[in-house]
């Protein structure tokens, strides 16, 4: 029988309720399939700052190292919002994106039918929308040099950004990769008309397209990508870029849906070994209250089947149970269109297990 | 007798139509007014690389320099797509922002009520739509420097943002100055979690708020904002942020109201010397056709009138115009409803004189 070990770092905020009712979801997939997760917990953010003095502790990395996926809930809260950098929630994330090598950011933005009038935009713009932003995750200005310092015009901040090839290749590779599994279509975003970085970026994907002649790599600059993602986001299937111009543009994406209580992300190293956590933050106003949207860490639950386990056939049975639920009209407060009608965290739980 | 000199660089692609009807414009204001415009013309973009070999020529430097403000029209398009960076159309329209020193980019994006439908966004979010991002134009990652060298995994690009309190400071205070005359609601945009020159940009907004108790400020994170952007865009009074976000953002911003050929857009200098611009590009494909739609050019000597001028009155008539023409029923194909009936530039360019 197969075991799985699972790091399961509920974090802070909502984290822990919708974390619950996804891993009980897990635990049935495991029951169906004969199949054992070992579900072990580890701290990060908030909760780790207050019981560690550090957001991200030596035991949770360690115990990530030797899991084969990890499964986060969300990280934040105002408690810690005046800390200093080092004592940052995010810092634990992004440290254990370093940490753990998790280089690829998965963020597909999917409007479900049932959901579409969600959205600000109009139907006809938005229904079908099914693109996939492919984020480069562990370098550019996010982890280069950092310098503060006295100059003649006051104090000087400065950050770098900075891209070598082989990071720039795997990103581009697995862009291509899962273009290859869908539509076939890849935009890469860059800004070659201003950045350094950006003109590597480009050549880099010139080069490995063509490795991938089955797949049609266009590119687009960010300012005009994020004109199109409102003009006519249909146009997308799967669109790469790096680190900074990701983060912008996947939160654009996910808005564009109206519901990102249903968005699911993935962060995978070399290999199959990843991080799954939802789109959404930790929404401390809340917390604690039963109400919030467990479905976007059950879709994340799938996507750790698909990507990490090699369990197509499992994560597929869970999407589909999370579908039929919303076609059967349950929803939780947050995409409810009667607010009076929204079911609680554990019920909107409880309804996708039944489900499957 | 008043006399303003404008330097006028009408750049390619349907550049020089859509300047023709703007010139008009403005000659019309200047014999209503009592005041002499004097227009003397420049080449930018691809048209100085074709004719002297720069993007930017140095007489074209000196004749804005001369002026009391510049019009630009468009630059750039395919036949110069794949030239080194030093002879790129856009490297003209860089070096005349830091030649200049144009650090204040104002880009209003207005959701005119007949316009309503052109946006991809519903009715009820856009209606009412009337924000401005203020834009930092001459610092940041797109002056620093930047490194391209041989490393242990292949080429290594490099691009530094850089920002000093000064830089900041000056830009913050353009926003407050704008905000304080509309709903005095700045809204900072930063990525204060992971930039070190964001913590140095809130901490300049945050002093520089002590000198305007009157304005509300708060901040915002760049991903955050994408996402309000599409969500609630009319949450937004005035925006403040650095160059690459406000890029992005301003773009997006524009794109929310459907018709990016209505935007116009301010780049200023200390003082109130200033370079005016329609927010959209050099549209090559229907350059030369009689058919581009000049309204933004022709809001931008409005925003001139107003903002370099000193004629209040003025801009306001040029404007009214231009919406008097719309609410008329008057369309070029961009923001037509029914292709069949849309105007050309000319005429759309007579309509709004008629109306003066
Ligand atoms: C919290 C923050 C550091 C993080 C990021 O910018 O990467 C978040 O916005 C995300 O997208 O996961
Ligand atoms: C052409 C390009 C260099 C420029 C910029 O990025 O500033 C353009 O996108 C703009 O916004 O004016």
């Amino acid at each position: 029988k197969k075991n799985y070990r699972i790091a399961v770092l509920p974090g802070d905020g909502i984290g822990p309720e919708i974390m619950q009712e996804a891993v009980k979801v897990l635990q049935l997939v495991g029951e169906r399939e004969g199949v054992t997760f070992t579900c072990e917990e580890g701290r990060i953010g908030g909760i780790a700052i207050d019981t560690d003095g550090t957001p991200l502790p030596e035991a949770t990395v360690k115990l990530a190292k030797q899991a084969d996926a990890v499964l986060l809930g969300a990280v934040g809260g105002p408690k810690w919002d005046q800390n200093p950098g080092h004592l940052r929630p995010e810092t634990g994330l992004l440290g254990i994106r370093k940490e753990l090598g998790l280089f690829a950011n998965i963020r597909p933005a999917t409007m479900h039918s049932s959901l579409v009038e969600a959205s600000t935009l109009k139907p006809e713009v938005v229904s079908g929308v099914d693109l996939i932003v492919v984020r480069e995750l562990t370098g550019g200005i996010y982890f280069g040099e950092k310098k503060r310092y006295d100059g003649p015009n006051g104090e000087v901040a400065e950050d770098l950004c900075i891209y070598n090839e082989a990071e720039i290749e795997r990103i581009i590779r697995v862009g291509f990769e899962i273009a290859r599994k869908r539509k076939k279509r890849l935009v890469s975003v860059d800004k070659a008309n201003v950045l350094e970085s950006s003109r590597l970026w480009r050549k880099v994907a010139e080069r490995v397209a063509t490795d991938y002649p089955d797949v049609e790599l266009s590119h687009q600059l960010v300012d005009s990508c994020a004109m199109q993602l409102v003009r006519a986001p249909k146009q997308f299937d799967v669109i790469v870029t790096e680190n900074m111009f990701g983060d912008i543009l996947s939160d654009q994406a996910a808005m564009l849906t109206g519901s990102i209580g249903m968005l699911a992300s993935a962060s995978l190293a070399a290999g199959s070994f990843g991080l799954y956590e939802p789109v959404h933050g930790s929404a401390p106003d809340i917390a604690g209250k039963g109400i919030a949207n467990p479905l976007a860490t059950i879709l994340s639950v799938a996507m750790m089947l698909r990507l990490s386990l090699d369990m197509d056939e499992a994560a597929a049975a869970v999407e589909n149970a999370v579908w039929s639920v919303l076609e059967a009209g349950h929803r939780t407060g947050d995409i409810a269109r009667d607010p009076s009608k929204a079911i609680g965290t554990v019920e909107m739980g409880q309804l996708v297990r039944d489900e499957l």
